[in-house]
Parts: structure tokens; C-alpha cells; sequence
């Protein structure tokens, strides 16, 4: 391999990349990643950031790509190194993010011998990632050449494809590793020019439309949809954010109220909130109400629900169940019997819309007709209520409470801000907390796996690419677990706020099972706080300020200005609100046991109309 | 799946891996691995220690099991936990450090189908662990606990086998995940009895002796070398500190001096350093001493050595190669031709010294006699010049140097002690500047994958079990890499001196051609200092301090000192040397200079002298 042709192979490589729709590469540092390195480096159509820790960056790039909704690349040398992406991989799979993981390699000769800094990198992320390939050594051919710029509009086509999530190029080089010639320049390459005066066409590039519904299925699901009063539309975790509008006009269509996960991107934003719950993780919960109002339908789009008390009253009514989850999803935990739709939400919602506007004429008043206003009125008006005593109960509170930062933003931020919660307590807090606006607040976390891990390093990638404010709400130890982050950013100097509930340890435990059995005396030994509480007792303002961030220590009095002050401001703060695990469990007892009086006094509240046919609401 | 099955099962799984040998365990909190997290706190034969971060738990381990040569469990919860234990899990399969990954899983009726924390975790380390297997839920049955037990055995015997590694048990639970009835009482568990006084045998375990050459392949290998004077033994990076002692036999036997990476355990300990040499790295180099004293036939212990010069020599001389690596090793990056010798090191090293007895008498004096002795004087001869040389070098320096810690350690340190060298600058500084001594410190680093990720973890882990005080030497950017080290050293409170090179930023990258030809006018854009300078202007100090460590700034007159007072503390010491890149290029050069000066100048340096027969030294 010439460094000649080292450079035309990593040039064309890249140039693709550009024309397929990448515009931003993560970069972390490496010898043997030098040709790639510098060619990303130098294509003026890139925004790079180097960044040292690669799980970090991995988590970076997922935050980047999550909230602009573009395919990253993400660039490590041999080793190691790219081993620590595989957590951000991982999880970019099941969240469905497009991510361009590419790995530099030893050639052939220099693979399972002992060489340095060499691993068996072949399908490294095994089943995680959606495509695995490797590129040939520069050789100087046109076949070669040919097939590694097709690679990468493949590679492009496939981590942005239906499901997105990522894809791995293996590339392996020989030395020597600095190619010369002129890499900045980017003459124009070979390749099919169709026209398209924003820079030409990717060589290989995937035309796709959205998957639809033929006209028989449509019609099918709609006379069932019709002939069934009490339905409800559950709006689980969603990769991108275009399918609010049609998701809310299906609900207004069939008069079912939409269980909006705080994920779905369907409580906030300027689509019509008339039939989206934000309180739907207390309406859920066992009760007199919830055990006069289950549901006969259900249809669920994107992922699985945030809410545990969601999932079980699914488990519990045994609705029929459609689950609208893109091409191939089949994400369903109930264990209930389901019809799995595989086409495009938005498209199916719409399409359903329309085929119910003759099944269900909005004047109709037939018993059916006037069952389904009597549901619709009783979901929202739970909700209503639900929604008025939470407020006044946070109001009325007068001490630190994990869920207040998610009840204040939506009132601090506007159009294209950003919330990124922690995935332990904080996405159940914002499940909890969130209220619906119509402000366009994107609502992000890390909820494909799950992890605690990097999710101070992904709102710092999402705070590298949007156009508002970025705030993060995460817990402490979700906060140690990625002090990488602190690092990264330093490097990377993007604008983001950090709210840490500090309960000094692991608060979610204490709604398990294990905080409840384990104890002196019912036969297992006291190992609760030393296994599941896990107090650190790590002072978290000098950490911040150590790496040169902003730390402030925030109480419930003084957290709303603090969060407004912080949001303008460039750089990392770090807002600390301190609280206690056992008195957290006690406060969401007492939230939660409000709102369920208050659903209980509701309209749809009284044994008397439970349920009884052509009482209007 | 009853509470108290679930009890029997991970009852019985933990009480085989203590019988198969496990005497610690790392657990990271989680909700799913609570059956095997209380059940390996609750035993008495065990130490457990409860880390936050599994990345850095992960090389905390390592760092463990590669001080104590003990196997270490490591337990994660399901999801990207497990994943996160993945760089340590690949650099402990190339180094051959045996770990036993305990992985919770959902059941199977969870799993790909969209549930909480949920991903695919069979086989999730692919190729690199030694064994991967599913433990069964726990259903009652004898069959399934027989099943279990005998996983654990075989488990750790895998773990422990040639060569030693990780294995990955991924084990499914159903809730109720909190076991009933009593998991610390330990009754004596059904299983074979052997009489064994301190405990019983494991259910299943593996008797296992070294694999030895037979007499004839001995006595060929040995008329070759017993007819080739001009022989080398190159002790590369070796797993288990039980070979040198016959390794340094073989040399006596052989008159082969012994070019001694610093980790393979044979520049340091008790048995004969006669024939070790410590500059090798330096006798290596290209010019025309080591032209007149290229070798005919090297015999290569363990790993690919760290020093580039040696691997240089090696494909330039292109000598006769026997490659002693273990069972299965085809370690060998060299592209030689050669011979692996696949049976244990130690034993093969002294089974060869047996056959040489009789083939090179002592006083012989016929000319293959004359020749041999001459070869060995003059390496050693050449050694000791260099090794003089580049001591008075450092001594007159009256500047940081980056390899001064390795020269000073020695002499501070004694036995029992732990040095542990970061994988880029360090480690190639430890194998220049690590001279022999007859103490009994052990010499350590990941070279497995040659990572800087996750160092100091493993550093620390080594001081949860080593018996004398340890030293870790690492570059700004390694510490950087592996901040939640500093949150596991508040967590597990070990006494570790960690000195950091800090050079702000790659300082390896000045070595490599990438320093030399990336700058302006040689048609490549000025990207150095962004892709692999990467300066990133972080005080240390305020983060150490920050998370309650100590920290102090040495320079070349304080460092012993401060050495000296650091291992005699508690807790995590932090010693920062500032150094230059481009200074500390100059000043390996100008060592290398007066080395190779002298080097000429020793007695096997003399034209007259070259390889000339029958000249005695």
C-alpha cells in the first residue's frame, strides 16, 4: 500500500461519508486511526471534535445524533479503545440512533499474533449493531476504490435506516500511516452527479419512503377501532419527533385520550394537546377509578412505556393490543397477545385518522358514540384533576423534591430546548412531572438500555448540536459514573446545564422490593445500604470546580432561579439539589396518594358512573 | 420459580466458586443481580467489595487477579453495566489474567422484546472470553442445581486454565429477585468429599499439570543450540512470575544472555540476574555494535517484548526462533519463521538446561566454546557499559525526565512491592530505565490490549491485594481516561502513589512519524497538536483534591523523596511530574546518544573484537 493511495482511499471514504448526510465526526486520538483521522480532519463540510475518552465521545456522539436526528461519525484508533464505544453502541441499538462507528485496525499480518495494541475487532459489537463490515487495504485498484466509497453511503443509508441505530466499518491500515498528497482540497471524486446542486449524490445512497398500511388492513383496524368505545392510545418512547401531529389527530378521531410517555415527544410541543395525559402514571395505578375505566384497545406506538403502573394496568385489562413500532419493532413486554403494525407511525396514525372519519361521524350519538365521550370526558377529566392537586401539592411543598426541576422547566425553557433526564429515578420523576406545553421542548434520555452510564456525556453531545438551551437532570451517581463527562467537557465547550439530585447513593432502590425485605430479622442479612443504597459520601462542588465547571448548591426555594440563570450562561453548570432517600419515597406516597383522591373525585370518579351506558359526561 | 429455589441456586453457585478457589469478588450495585450479590456478600470466605462505575470495577479486578493470580469475580446488573466491563474483559483475555464476568439477565420471556434494561447478553464478549455459558433459572430441580455447581467449578478452572483468562456466566432471574430463607449460614452443601481438610473439593474442578516437552523434541532443541553460540533469550511480557528462575538457568546453560522486557519478572527477584539484561532496549539499536552481534537462534519466553528496537533486531536478524508461549500461544508479530513451543515456560526452560548438561561442559574450550563465551561477554560487557552510561547520565540531569520514577523505584522500594507502568510513554520508559535488582518487586501493566483506559483501576485493585506498597506511573492523558479511579479509591480505600507524567497531552505521538510530517508545507494541513498533541490545559491537582485524594507537584529533586513519604501513606497519593514533549524527545535521544556511545566503547565494541573466533573476552 502506497501512502498514495492510502490518502485517494481514505479521501474517498470520507468525501462519501459528506455526500451521504454526515456533517459531524467525534474524533478520539490514536496512531493507527492517523489516515482516517486526518481526512475527517480536513474535509471542510465536517464539524470534528477530539475527544480523549472513547466512551465518553461514544455517549457524545449518541447525544449529538439523538437530538439533531443526523447519522455521527465516531472514530477510535485499535484496542481498547474501541471497546469503550460499545456501551454507547449498545445502547444507540436500542434507541435506535444513527451512529457511524468506524474502528481502525492492524492489517492481516498483524492480527491474533501478539502485535501491539491489537484485538479482534470483526463484528466486534456483535448483535448491536445493524450492519458490521471491513474495509480492503489501500491497493491502488478502482474496485477497491469503488467499494470503499459504496461502503460508506451504505454505512450512511443503514445507520439512518428503518430501524436507525448503528453500523461498524472495520478499518485496517498499514504503515505507513501518514498518507501524502493533499487531503484538504477535495477535488471533485468520480461519481454519479444526479444533479442535486448541494453537493452531488453519495455513490451508493438508499431512496426510501415510509412503510403504509394497505387499504384492507386500514379498513380492518378502523371498524374495530370504531365498534370499541373505551380504547386508549399509549405514546411510548420515540426516536424522532414526527409523529406528535398525527398521533394527536388519531386520539381527537377516535376519542381515545393518549398515555403520552414524557419520551413520546407528545406532551410537549405546538400539536393539539386536547387529548394527551401527562398524569397517566398516576391514573394507571390500582384503584376504584382505574378498575371502572380499563381499557378494551389499546394502541401503543414506539417503545415500551416509561410508567410501571402503565405497563401493569396493560397487563391487568388484557386490551387487544396494536403496537405501531416502525419496520421490524417488535417491542412488547407485556406478554399480552398483540397485532405488531410495521409501517410508519405518523403514516399509520394519519391513515387510521382518516379511514375513522366516516366510522365515527363526529355528530353520531348512538349508544357507541355516546360511550366514547362518556370515556374520552372521564380520562380528562382524571387527568384534570390529577394534574390541579399535583401542582398545588408541589406548590404547597416546602422542601427539596426530586421531581420539582421537571414541573419548573417547561415553564423556564422555550422552543428548541432541550431536557435530558438520568435513567434511574429522574425519567420516572419526569414521567411523573412533566406537564404537557405547547412550547417545542425536545424531551431525551438514554432509554434504550437503561444505563446509568455516559448520560452527563450525551447531553453534552445533544448541547453540541441544539439550537436552545440543553438541561440535564441526573442523580449522583449516575454523575460519578460519568466524570469522563467533566473532561469531555472541557474539550468540547458546549453550553449545558446539570441539575444532580443528590440523595448520596442509589434512590430508585428504595421503591424495591430490597429496601422492603431486606432488613435484620426476616432472614437475610443487613446488606441493603452496603449492596443497593451504596452512599458515597463524595462532596460533588469540588469535583465540579476542580475540572473548572460551575457547581452551585440549590434548594427548592432557589432552584427556578438558579435554573434561569444557568441556561444562559456558556460553559458546564452544575446545580446540586440535595435530598434523602427515605424521606423521596415518603414524598411520592404522599403526591401520588393526592392525585388518586383527586381521581377519585373526578367526574368520572363515582360508582354511579362507572361505566353506564348513554350517561353523557 | 419459588424465593427459596432461587435461594438453593445462587447459594450453591457461590459456595462452588469459593471451593473452586475464589477468595474475592467485585460486585456493582444493581437491581437484577440481587440474588448473587447477597449471596456473594453473604459469604464468609469471601471478600466483597461494591464499586459504582463497572468500567473501572472491571479493571479493578483485573488489577486484582493479576497481582494476586487468583481468579476474581465481577458482578454487574443486566445491561449496559455488563457491557461496560468489556475493555477490561478484552485486555484480561490477551493478557491471560483469569476473571469469572457474572452477568444478571432477564428471562428469556424479557428479552428482544423491548423490555427495561433489557439487551442481548449471550455471548456478549464474543471471542474474548475463554468460555461462555447460561446458567438456567432455578426450578427445583436436582438436575438444574447439579448443573449449577458444576457451571461454577468449571467456570473458575477455566478461568484458571492454559492460558488463564475471563469466562462469562450470564445467569437469568425471574422475580421474585429477593431469595428467601437463609443465604450466610453455609450448611454443608451435598458434593464429592475428598477428605480435603480445608473445605471440600468443588463439585467440579480441573487437576492439571504443565505440559512438558519429550525427550526427543529436548534433545533436538538442544543440539541445536548446544551448536549455536551466537544465541539470544528474550524474556518477553509472561503472566505468572513462576518462570524466571529456570529461565535464568537456561541462560547459565546456554551462555545466551537474556534480553529481559521489564514485565517479564525477570529484571526483578532473587533468582540469578547474571545473564539479565536490563538496556536491551538501547543494545537493540541500529548501528555497528549490534551489526557485529546480530544472533543466530533467540529463544522467546512469553509475550512480543515492549521495546521496538528489540522486535526491529529480531526481523533483521531474522535468527532461528523458538517461541516458548504456553498452551495454544502463537504470539509472534515479528513474521519470522519459527517454531512454537507449546508446553509451560518454566518447565521447558529447565528441561532444556537438563539436556544442555551434557552438551556444553563447563570447560569446554573447543571453538563453538570459545565463540559462546566470547558472544556472552560481550553482550554482557555492553550491558553493563550502558547500563553505567546511562545512570550517570541521569544522575547529572538537572531536569524532569520522564523515566527517572522507573530508575528511582528500585532503590525505594523493596520487597513485595507492586510497579505498575501506564501502556504508552510509561511502559516504553519502565522497559529504557528499570534496571535489575534482587528485589522481589513485581513488575505490571496492561500490555494484554495495550490500552491507556482504565490503569489506575487496575492499579488500585492491585493494591487491594498486593502485600507491599505499589506504585503506578501513568501519563496526564491515561489519568484523564480514567477519572472514576478516583471515586474507586474513595469507594475501596487502598493505600496507591500514583505518579503522573504530565506532559499535557500524547506525548507518545512525538516518537512517531506523524510528529515528523504533519506540519505545514508538507502538503498536510497543521493538525498535530489537535489530533494527537490533543493539549488539554486540566489541573490535576484541584481534581484529586476535589474527590479528597492527596496530591503534590514533584520535580527531578523532590520526586525520591516524595516517593519515599507516599508509600508509607493510606489512601491515594498523587505525585505530579511536569515534563515537555518536545524537551523529553531531546532527552531520550541524548540518553540513547551516550548509551550507544558506549555501547561502542565496551569490549565487544572494537572492530578487531568482531565475532573474530578464538578471541577470548
Amino acid at each position: 500500500m502506497t501512502a498514495q493511495a492510502l490518502s485517494v482511499l481514505v479521501r474517498a471514504f470520507v468525501e462519501e461519508l459528506v455526500r451521504a448526510g454526515v456533517r459531524e465526526a467525534v474524533i478520539c486520538p490514536g496512531s493507527r486511526s492517523t489516515p482516517l483521522a486526518l481526512a475527517l480532519a480536513a474535509h471542510d463540510g465536517l464539524d470534528t471534535r477530539v475527544l480523549i475518552d472513547e466512551r465518553s465521545a461514544g455517549f457524545f456522539a449518541l447525544g449529538m445524533a439523538r437530538t439533531s436526528e443526523r447519522p455521527i461519525v465516531l472514530l477510535a484508533t485499535s484496542g481498547t479503545a474501541v471497546v469503550n464505544f460499545a456501551p454507547a453502541v449498545v445502547e444507540a441499538s436500542l434507541a435506535r440512533v444513527p451512529l457511524v462507528v468506524v474502528t481502525a485496525d492492524r492489517p492481516a499480518e498483524l492480527r491474533d499474533r501478539g502485535a501491539p495494541q491489537t484485538i479482534d475487532q470483526v463484528r466486534l459489537y456483535g448483535s448491536h449493531v445493524r450492519w458490521s463490515t471491513e474495509l480492503p487495504l489501500a491497493d491502488d485498484t478502482p474496485e477497491t476504490l469503488a467499494h470503499v466509497r459504496s461502503v460508506a453511503g451504505r454505512a450512511v443509508a443503514t445507520a439512518l435506516g428503518s430501524p436507525a441505530g448503528p453500523v461498524h466499518v472495520n478499518a485496517p491500515f498499514r504503515e505507513p500511516l501518514v498518507p501524502t498528497g493533499t487531503l484538504g482540497a477535495w477535488p471533485e471524486l468520480p461519481g454519479p452527479d444526479r444533479g442535486d446542486p448541494a453537493g452531488g449524490h453519495a455513490f451508493s445512497e438508499a431512496t426510501r419512503g415510509p412503510r403504509r398500511l394497505s387499504r384492507a388492513d386500514l379498513a380492518r383496524m378502523a371498524d374495530r377501532i370504531a365498534a370499541t368505545p373505551r380504547g386508549l392510545i399509549v405514546a411510548g418512547p420515540m426516536e424522532t419527533s414526527g409523529a406528535a401531529e398525527a398521533i394527536a389527530g388519531l386520539a381527537v378521531a377516535t376519542g381515545y385520550p393518549i398515555l403520552a410517555d414524557p419520551l413520546s415527544g407528545m406532551r410537549t410541543g405546538p400539536h393539539d394537546l386536547s387529548h394527551v395525559l401527562a398524569r397517566g402514571d398516576q391514573l394507571a395505578r390500582p384503584g376504584p377509578w382505574i378498575d371502572r375505566h380499563l381499557p378494551d384497545l389499546v394502541i401503543r406506538f414506539g417503545a415500551m412505556p416509561t410508567s410501571k403502573p402503565l405497563v401493569e394496568l396493560l397487563r391487568h385489562a388484557q386490551p387487544a393490543l396494536y403496537v405501531v413500532d416502525g419496520d421490524a419493532g417488535w417491542r412488547e413486554a407485556t406478554l399480552l397477545p398483540a397485532e405488531f403494525v410495521h409501517a410508519d407511525g405518523a403514516a399509520t396514525a394519519s391513515d387510521l385518522a382518516g379511514a375513522l372519519v366516516l366510522r365515527i361521524p363526529p355528530g353520531d350519538d348512538d349508544e357507541i358514540a355516546v360511550q366514547r365521550r362518556k370515556w374520552t370526558g372521564d380520562w380528562l377529566a382524571a387527568e384534570a384533576a390529577a394534574d390541579r392537586t399535583m401542582r398545588a401539592w408541589l406548590a404547597d411543598l416546602d422542601e427539596p423534591f426530586e421531581g420539582a426541576p421537571f414541573a419548573l422547566l417547561p415553564e423556564i425553557l422555550s422552543d428548541d430546548a432541550v431536557v435530558w433526564a438520568g435513567s434511574s429515578m429522574p425519567v420516572r420523576d419526569l414521567d411523573g412531572w412533566l406537564p404537557t406545553t405547547q412550547r417545542a421542548i425536545r424531551i431525551e434520555a438514554n432509554r434504550g438500555a437503561n444505563g446509568i452510564d455516559g448520560v452527563m456525556s450525551a447531553a453534552l453531545g445533544a448541547a453540541a448540536v441544539a439550537r436552545g438551551p440543553v438541561v440535564l437532570v441526573l442523580g449522583d451517581l449516575s454523575f460519578l459514573h460519568d466524570l469522563g463527562a467533566l473532561v469531555t467537557a472541557r474539550i468540547a465547550d458546549v453550553p449545558l446545564t446539570v441539575v444532580v439530585i443528590n440523595n448520596d447513593g442509589g434512590g430508585i432502590f428504595s421503591f424495591l422490593p430490597q429496601a422492603a425485605t431486606i432488613a435484620p430479622g426476616v432472614g437475610l442479612p443487613d446488606r441493603y445500604e452496603q449492596l443497593f443504597g451504596t452512599p458515597h459520601g463524595i462532596a460533588l462542588g469540588p469535583i465540579v470546580e476542580g475540572l473548572g465547571h460551575r457547581h452551585r448548591l440549590v434548594d427548592e426555594r432557589s432552584l427556578a432561579a438558579a435554573l434561569g440563570d444557568a441556561i444562559r450562561q456558556s460553559g458546564l453548570t452544575v446545580l446540586e439539589l440535595r435530598t434523602d432517600r427515605p424521606r423521596n419515597v415518603e414524598l411520592h406516597r404522599q403526591a401520588a396518594a393526592a392525585a388518586a383522591a383527586a381521581i377519585a373525585r373526578s367526574s368520572g370518579g363515582g360508582p354511579e358512573a362507572a361505566g353506564a351506558p348513554g350517561v353523557s359526561s
